[in-house]
């Protein structure tokens, strides 16, 4: 999801040492991410993140109080960094410029970019395998990562009920979910490619319906 | 997906030992969706298997030459198991009455029961958060779980277009998604509670859209 979440709690360094700090807290974020993308969350420690990242096991204690903490900050921090490249020094929100289809497009081919993107890809998809079976933690990941960025969407979602493009019956909460799941899952488990042309569709059959009734017919070539 | 798929490769019992082969792969299929759900795929080993089974390892290797080849045809076979308890003896599709939202309304329903039973989901996550990071599993999964279920909701949506009752437009394979995958997520990552009522939901925004234009409106309460 191409979002800007919650800010990442800083590390908490003295004034002297913030520079410093910032140093190891990055190269902690990037051990933390190339590791759960290479060995599964499972496999990942404390001490491997450490070493990796060239710091003291009690530099990362110091600042977080367990592995899926700093994992969790470190894909906050992956988001934003996303984000900030996919639209910099924009607000993060969904844009809306009247045009609901043409914005979903615009939003889900950024996503679609960004599940291109090993950098991106491949820790999320340690994380999640990870949440998968390990439900306290999928529920963490939901919570912290997934819904702030899936309620962008209902934001954008409640606008167009305002403006009278999305039927005022409709729960944005679930009507995102026909764009979205789509998506996520030909991504996470390998049912089908994903390009700009598929979430393109996705964004015409959600709004128009696939159904024939009602005269409802694609709007847009 | 409620599917009664290919059948699975029998043993290959001789014949004066096929009660006795027939009750020993019944264990084996029982041991290993146990051990999948309780230790992850990983962790599930040959052994293990034939240990809860209480054959030998040499009966798993006569019929089978990988984990990965005992835990598929377990699946094929649980999977089978759900589709004959849920509609026995019928043949393996979706059920076309001519009204496409209540035949889909209906399937999908079955498909919740499904994944809210343990001992179809509690397997089912094992393996799909395996084939979340082991690619080449996932696409085995996909290719021989996955995929021919949903193939019954291409030929299902096929079927309405003839009838005049899905846009000639749309692409069935993608369509089936925008109800399949919204359900699958929320199963899949804990995003979101399921029911009836939900599938139900999902089924009316995709054939009806959610866009207000075009005057496609909801057609049942």
């Amino acid at each position: 999801m191409v979002q800007k979440s919650t800010p990442a709690a800083p590390p908490k360094p003295t004034p002297d040492s913030t520079r410093r700090s910032e140093k190891s807290r990055r190269a902690i974020y990037d051990a933390a991410l190339a590791l759960i993308g290479e060995v599964g969350y499972q496999k990942t420690t404390i001490e491997g993140i450490a070493a990796r990242a060239g710091v003291g096991k009690q530099t990362i204690y110091r600042w977080w109080s367990s592995k899926g903490d700093v994992l969790m900050e470190a894909f906050l921090d992956l988001s934003e960094q996303a984000a900030e490249a996919a639209a910099p020094g924009q607000a993060y929100v969904i844009p809306d410029t009247g045009d609901l289809a043409a914005d979903l497009r615009a939003v889900l081919r950024l996503t679609v970019d960004q599940l291109l993107d090993p950098v991106f890809a491949v820790p999320s998809r340690g994380l999640a395998a990870e949440g998968l079976v390990n439900e306290e933690l999928g529920r963490r990941y939901v919570a912290r990562l997934l819904e702030p960025s899936l309620q962008l969407y209902v934001q954008r979602l409640r606008a167009a009920q305002d403006a009278g493009q999305v039927r005022a019956d409709v729960d944005p909460r679930i009507a995102l979910e026909l764009f979205v799941s789509p998506l996520a899952q030909r991504w996470l488990q390998y049912t089908g490619p994903i390009s700009y042309e598929y979430t393109d569709t996705l964004v015409d059959y959600a709004l128009n319906g696939i159904g024939s009734t009602g005269g409802n017919r694609r709007e847009d070539g």
